[in-house]
């Protein structure tokens, strides 16, 4: 019985035997003390965790009591389940999987904390958000923050003694950084007076943990006004005494939480930073630096957010494909005009297949979209010179930005496929699927809307280093489309891949020509084109993942994974045929001079 | 100021200006009494209506405190606000407004009711399903229902004193109608013994009103297995004395409510027929009659839907262009390089615009869409010989399904869209768009879910009558296609909705052909064919507007008109250019042998 949470083959799989991290980077360099064993055994526990103590805490509503943050006479609660699961997570090590043994971490590939992220975030996102920040603020803390309690907030964070957040979003200032009110002012003693008001901040307070470490940007009196002018401070909500010790609270007050339409157990707090003027800051890094230190922590968010839509996707599907196994209903379609036919399982149904294959082959491709990234990572962290670190420097840039919106938006679609495959079940509390979707939801809002990673690919990351990056990347592809066309039974799949992934090269030059002429053409398109390059590329991962399960059958397996790659194979085909072969068609309509929606008068929207 | 609830002008533009009412049916035969006044006189009260008295009704959630139908011992209570205006509506005819004034209608043509209805569902369609399945039954009753008592009972649900219900599901028995295992014995007098078990009733049980009448499926013993030996019964909650009187309960009993993803002020019941042996029935229509009496309901209820379908994309598009003029964030994109530039509002953003047009072009194709359907009703019922209300009966036919399965999945995409387009806010339960999403989910599910209306298109409605209906639908396409391409502004749009609509009749040829060689093929493209056919078909509407538009246009109409006019072109143009283009290149990857989802073995599915 396949699992309704985690797909611990397909993770091995992609880590194993497509990126093959056994000779790549295990028992190499800075991974010498590791094995595939090693590999596996987390994994393996990473997958039990989930099950057996995360997953248990997902449902928001329990017997029609809601299960969610509570915001009471100015303090935060967390649901009561929370606080055994983190202190599990804490003890298991679950922080720093991949962290340098410097700060306690197990010092892992990135990859390997990936993949059990994927696992823990499909159990329950609104939970592994606390520890996730707090890892995401540590890793700020870690290279950024010079200050004698440096190594104590370190240790305290990293084994979640202490936990942290981002402080960005102001009322005022969501999307646009630039226009935060948040002000910053120099004491005598080098540390600084933090005054302002901060929202939407996930995991913002609770009582999980007796302190927390707040990244909070603010821009220090006299310092430019837009995003030049901007500096980040570390801001506990308890003042930390010179021996590491609590002192007093540190005037950071919570005015609030969010109701909101998934993720409830994940407090969403409205910040009052220094209502009473005792709010002290320690500068990170330098002044008006707080950009790009920022920005470290947000693209480290923004894989963290694509994964939490590959999470999703699998619980919804896995669910879904679990419920379509046992519900009957109606009678197979070749015994139609049967009169003694029984009621079949709904899988065998057409229509239901094709919702199934839909949900099971997007999430194949994003689930290995997300992790490559962390393969890049990995890659860059392992390459002896400078050009083979750019390049794979490059790859991260450009597929940030796919990650996080494709990743989500997909999200969307499984989610509601998954609802949709319950039929009227599927609506109710009582079953999950409804709160996948719901949850889902913020992912492609947070972390830089999926319209502004759009813009980010579009208008920084096609012409970076003149195109070089987008050029790596596309030539990352060829090896293994020209490997599946040989092979007779993927050979019209990769020439389709082929095709979209060459439509998608030549879109990017007509757009570097057309944003001098009439830029509002790709302007308007950004969106549409991260979505087809995202499908181009998924197909590519989609025929690499089919030639690795080409070659394993060969090999004969044993019957489990011979349905096993034969799924793969199956599900390359359905995407590349359905998804992959449209994308020269939207690209077409893209380069149009078809500016509709510029040219109408505002007025004219509505009457 | 436009309203966030109702677009009224573009109803009235749908009415009087595409449809012609005031020529075709207005002052005409049954129609003799009405004029254009009278008409805009109930559509200007409707929407006064709804802003004024539904809407504010809406929230699901008040200061945190849920607003929800509430089952107590053994009793359903709706929300407080819903008795005020329940009455209200009552009290107001919206009942009966295209009803016959045989039965205390006030006779408008469909569409009026149609148009009503819209606004109202906009503003609550958890409220609206009460009077809107009490309509629904009381047609059944109308027709069906020969009986001493039809007249009181009619009396009392057309004025609301009574509400009406179907109960047609049963836990075992969803989309598989046939499977239900209700039972009816016939009594001494005539009179049947109803015992089973409906789940999934909307406004199954509650307190609005004093007496429900339950339409119930259900199979009299001996009968035979399937839809066959269904029969259709008159179930009242409460006993009716001979002189119309309320008797003794009718051993009708909720077991419960769901919990659901959205709605929640409707009460989804389970409802438990003779758990003590005291449950009686009158039969309607004749034994076994059950199935095609149902239908009537059904078919109905299905524009109902796709209504629902276009209501909540209304309302979610007006939410979000108000908050789109209101909301400033980052600085418009030709001021970029000024420093001194500021905030604009974010309907100045390119890709926000996208979302908008996106969101309004697709509103108002489906809105059209949906009308049209009544429309056909009223050229039916107008209809003078035997040919042309087989004509019109015919599109009623085909629309059917594209009504309830697009509108409600564009629902999807456009209340999606709407929470986009409000960023963090769009998720927080502070304003309405997340609720409007979570509402309109259940719109692809019910009344048939939208995978089923696919294969009633594909597996009936294609075929019937050899195709003719399907060519007479396409056949009425070709006067405003030909004109539009007179035009030098709609030229390249009339040839792209042509191309699309030949393809999709190109396509539905092809699985004439393969549902006799490889049916998988046709039966695995459905749901994607119906989509296509409505893309198409939506094109077509689009160019009919933007013809209308642009003759009004060059009368050099007031300024308002003026800007309603662009707006329609300009989504015309949006809409057929960026959907209606793909079709041919979609229709395409639906014919070709790519049967992956059949072919790929169950066990392959997840590991």
């Amino acid at each position: 019985m396949a699992s309704q949470w985690v797909e611990l083959r397909d993770l091995k799989f992609i880590l194993h035997e497509v990126f093959n991290i056994g000779e790549e980077f295990l028992g190499k360099g800075k991974f010498a003390d590791h094995d595939v064993d090693m590999v596996n055994m987390v994994l393996d526990q990473a997958a039990k965790f989930t099950e057996n103590d995360i997953a248990p805490t997902y449902p928001d509503e329990v017997q029609r009591k809601p299960v969610e943050a509570v915001f009471k006479d100015g303090k935060v609660y967390v649901p009561e389940a929370y606080k055994k699961i983190y202190q599990l997570y804490c003890e298991g090590g679950w922080m720093t999987v991949s962290d340098s043994p410097e700060v306690g971490g197990q010092g892992f590939p990135a990859l390997i904390a990936a993949a059990c992220a994927q696992m823990f975030l499909a159990g329950n996102q609104a939970f592994l958000m606390y520890p996730g920040l707090t890892h995401g603020a540590a890793r700020l803390v870690e290279d950024h923050f010079q200050h004698p309690l440096r190594e104590t907030i370190l240790e305290k964070m990293y084994t979640g003694v202490w936990a942290g957040t981002m402080c960005l979003t102001e009322p005022g200032a969501g999307s646009d950084v630039g226009a935060l009110k948040s002000t910053a002012k120099k004491n005598a003693d080098g540390t600084y007076s933090i005054t302002g008001t901060k929202c939407f901040i996930s995991a913002g307070d609770h009582n999980l943990t007796e302190n927390i470490i707040h990244p909070v940007l603010a821009r220090i009196e006299g310092d430019p006004a837009g995003t030049k002018g901007i500096s980040i401070f570390v801001v506990p909500k308890i003042r930390i005494n010179p021996d590491g010790s609590l002192g007093e609270p540190n005037d950071v007050n919570c005015g609030g939480i969010e109701s909101k339409m998934g993720i409830h157990g994940n407090s969403t707090c409205t910040l009052n930073f220094g209502e009473n003027g005792k709010c002290i800051g320690w500068l990170m890094g330098e002044e008006r630096q707080g950009m790009p230190i920022m920005f470290q922590m947000m693209n480290e968010e923004r894989q963290g957010v694509g994964t939490m839509g590959v999470a999703l996707s699998t619980s919804a599907y896995l669910h879904a494909l679990s419920y379509a196994k046992e519900r009957l209903q109606g009678v197979n379609i070749m015994q139609m005009k049967d009169p003694n036919a029984k009621q079949c399982p709904i899988i065998q149904h057409p229509d239901v297949r094709r919702m199934l294959l839909k949900m099971k082959s997007i999430t194949d491709a994003i689930r290995i979209l997300a992790l490559y990234c962390y393969y890049a990572m990995d890659k860059k962290a392992a390459a002896t010179d400078d050009a083979e670190k750019n390049k794979w420097e490059g790859i991260i840039e450009m597929y940030t930005p796919l990650v996080k919106s494709f990743c989500t938006d997909m999200g969307d679609v499984v989610t509601n496929l998954a609802v949709q495959t319950y039929g009227g079940y599927g609506f109710c509390r009582e079953y999950p699927v409804e709160q996948m979707m719901r949850d889902n939801k913020i992912n492609t809002i947070y972390e830089g809307t999926n319209g502004i990673q759009a813009l980010d690919l579009l208008g920084r990351k096609l012409g970076m280093k003149k195109g070089l990056y987008f050029m790596n990347m596309l030539g990352e592809t060829a090896a293994q489309v020209a490997k599946a066309k040989t092979n007779d039974n993927l050979k019209a799949e990769a020439e389709i891949v082929e095709k979209a992934l060459n439509a998608c090269a030549g879109t990017a030059m007509q757009f570097s020509q057309l944003i001098k002429t009439n830029p509002f053409i790709p302007l308007i398109a950004a969106w549409d084109y991260l979505n087809c390059l995202s499908e181009a590329i998924c197909g590519w991962f989609h025929i690499w993942m089919a030639n690795v399960a080409t070659e394993k059958l060969a090999a004969g397996p044993i019957e489990q994974d011979k349905m096993f790659y034969t799924g793969k194979i199956e599900g390359a085909k359905f995407f590349i045929n359905r998804i992959t072969a449209l994308v020269p068609a939207k690209l077409e309509t893209l380069t149009k001079d078809e500016i509709s929606c510029v040219r109408i008068p505002e007025e004219a929207f509505a009457v």
